[in-house]
């Protein structure tokens, strides 16, 4: 999308060839910086630092880092350490692993001299295919938001977005925005409430962010807001991204998602989720159950980073000396809740048998 | 309860008369400041301000002012005057519209003279009132703590609470936390579940102060964070206070409780409103038609204080530069979800019926 009017992704391989760059997204939203990727452990800091986030963003990101192993060394015992290094930095994005993987296939029988360049062109197409996911997801979920602003008649459609699935979380477009934007492209009335997602408020720093300099009409509420705006007819609907999808169409998203599911549930207001196919783990039925949950530091609950009066980038605690915090970083929602999946292969029912009709190959 | 040993209260006739002492409530948790409030512009500004917070505390601290408005002028004009000052000071406490009357039936038809003293004495009977209700509060809520911790065999019973309902936010004791102080002073093993409370943090600046310095096991969790603990058997039961609760049990009290109570239902964890019979209003019935939710500034969503590595108090900026922001303040949470009203009668149904039969006086 935009930035100031340049249209970017939020990775790519640099002209002079030197690595990637990278939008610095532990930096927004107060200061726009671009950083530079030169080795493998550049990568896997960029990804353990949050400084790429989202789980397709970080899934082209390790294919990328992969690239850059493979440049410096391409042994397989580089290889083994470089995929064991990146899987080791987020514990619970499925396209993390989804993407090494599909780097293993490409370059495990292949000669090493030809490795590096074999990374880059994978990587590459991975990179383009998540771009054209979501174009595919932004197509499905626009017709969503058409009939509703059909059906209101010009009045104007509020979406309520939780955390970051926007194209800072992705490649390019993101997966729940990609219809916001698309609808907002083509002249739609329409409005974004973007929760500002405590602890890590991606939703402020980076959902509004990204909302603003594309022009998009949008307002920051605190988490605790949804509920409220629901019960007064002031939410037509909720589209939230997902890290990981069960095969029984449960969502792994950040923490709080499933907090907004029940309300919307609880007013009538649908419920959908923007998700890449890469991010249904057909392994895992009982989300609830079986999903592991990142715990994060403490510090991210304890302290807050923002911009002082003067224009440092200061951080403050917040909480009081001696007080405990815990940091779950994601939740599980229910397919009961979810109104439908909208993949790039259409809105699907968040149920085992829809997922496997529309995901043969991945199903079985 | 006690700060650093010393029993306290939240607001006190000062020992020289000069007027009265608070805790700066906005200073906590990384500073206690004792405010001293000699006039009644004082005292409106400190409820403006949120010096003073929290339903009952606002209604003491609004018949202290009327007190320190009669001692500087006891004429009608001055008792009117005050009257309308305290009472456009915050839009949704009913208790301040409670006290208010309450001073205004002791000082209307007294002689002048007399009306200094009369509203010292009405309003330290406020006072002592809160007192009384909140640890009658506290005595039924603790038979629930106690049978759930029967129930478990001592494996230790986990309170989920939002916002601030604690001794902060009254004269003494809280209405939420009464039952969980007394529970712990009992040697109960009980640990707390702090709900940060964003926008204005007042679970983590507050709750989590004041339960650290009564030495009550207890963690600070982001507002997202409820439901996963609900899902996975980690809270025991939900306390919260309330601002307001409707003739039908409806309850109006800081935003976000609604979805506290939409995760309980959905988990069947039991969710129970700590409240005086002071918050109760029988004029009103259906909370989320009838109830005006105060909007607040958005500096209070966008900026956001705390304490820097030196030391030093800063208020740092969160949100993007050009993104507008909400802040409503409250939110109802309907009486179908509330397993029970904890008064000073006894544990309630939340309807109608249970309400009058409770407090015909005041229903009638």
């Amino acid at each position: 999308m935009k930035v100031d009017g340049k249209p970017m992704r939020t990775i790519w391989v640099e002209a002079d060839g030197a690595g990637c760059g990278i939008i610095d997204q532990t930096r927004l939203p107060h200061e726009f910086v671009v950083a530079h990727l030169k080795t493998v452990e550049d990568a896997a800091h960029a990804i353990r630092a949050m400084q790429v986030r989202g789980a397709p963003l970080i899934g082209a990101a390790a294919a990328y880092a992969m690239w850059l192993a493979m440049r410096a060394d391409a042994s397989d015992e580089a290889l083994e350490r470089a995929y064991a290094l990146l899987l080791a930095t987020r514990p619970t994005a499925i396209n993390l692993k989804w993407a090494l993987d599909e780097m293993m296939v490409a370059l495990r029988n292949r000669p090493r001299a030809e490795r590096a360049a074999a990374a880059l062109a994978r990587a590459n197409e991975i990179a383009d295919e998540d771009v054209a996911i979501n174009q595919a997801i932004g197509r499905h979920g626009l017709k969503l938001i058409e009939e509703i602003a059909a059906r209101k008649n010009g009045g104007g459609v509020n979406v309520l977005t939780h955390c970051n699935a926007g194209w800072l979380a992705t490649v390019d477009w993101g997966t729940a925005t990609a219809p916001i934007y698309m609808a907002h492209d083509k002249g739609l009335p329409i409005h974004v409430f973007a929760d500002e997602t405590r602890p890590r408020n991606q939703g402020a720093a980076l959902t509004a962010w990204e909302l603003n300099h594309h022009g998009v009409p949008h307002t920051v509420i605190p988490d605790n807001t949804g509920g409220h705006l629901m019960q007064h007819g002031m939410v037509d609907l909720v589209i939230v991204g997902t890290d990981r999808t069960t095969a029984n169409g449960d969502v792994c998203n950040k923490i709080g998602t499933y907090l907004k599911a029940l309300a919307a549930r609880d007013n009538g207001v649908p419920f959908y989720v923007a998700l890449p196919s890469p991010t249904i783990d057909f392994t895992v039925s009982d989300g609830v159950m079986e999903i592991p949950i990142e715990q994060r530091g403490a510090e991210e609950v304890s302290h807050i980073s923002g911009k002082t009066a003067s224009g440092r980038i200061e951080t403050v605690q917040l909480t009081p000396d001696g007080s405990p915090v815990a940091n779950y970083a994601f939740d599980v929602t229910p397919a009961r809740l979810v109104t439908g999946l909208i993949t790039e292969r259409g809105v699907l029912a968040a149920n085992r048998e829809a997922l496997a009709k529309a995901f043969p190959e991945r199903a079985s």
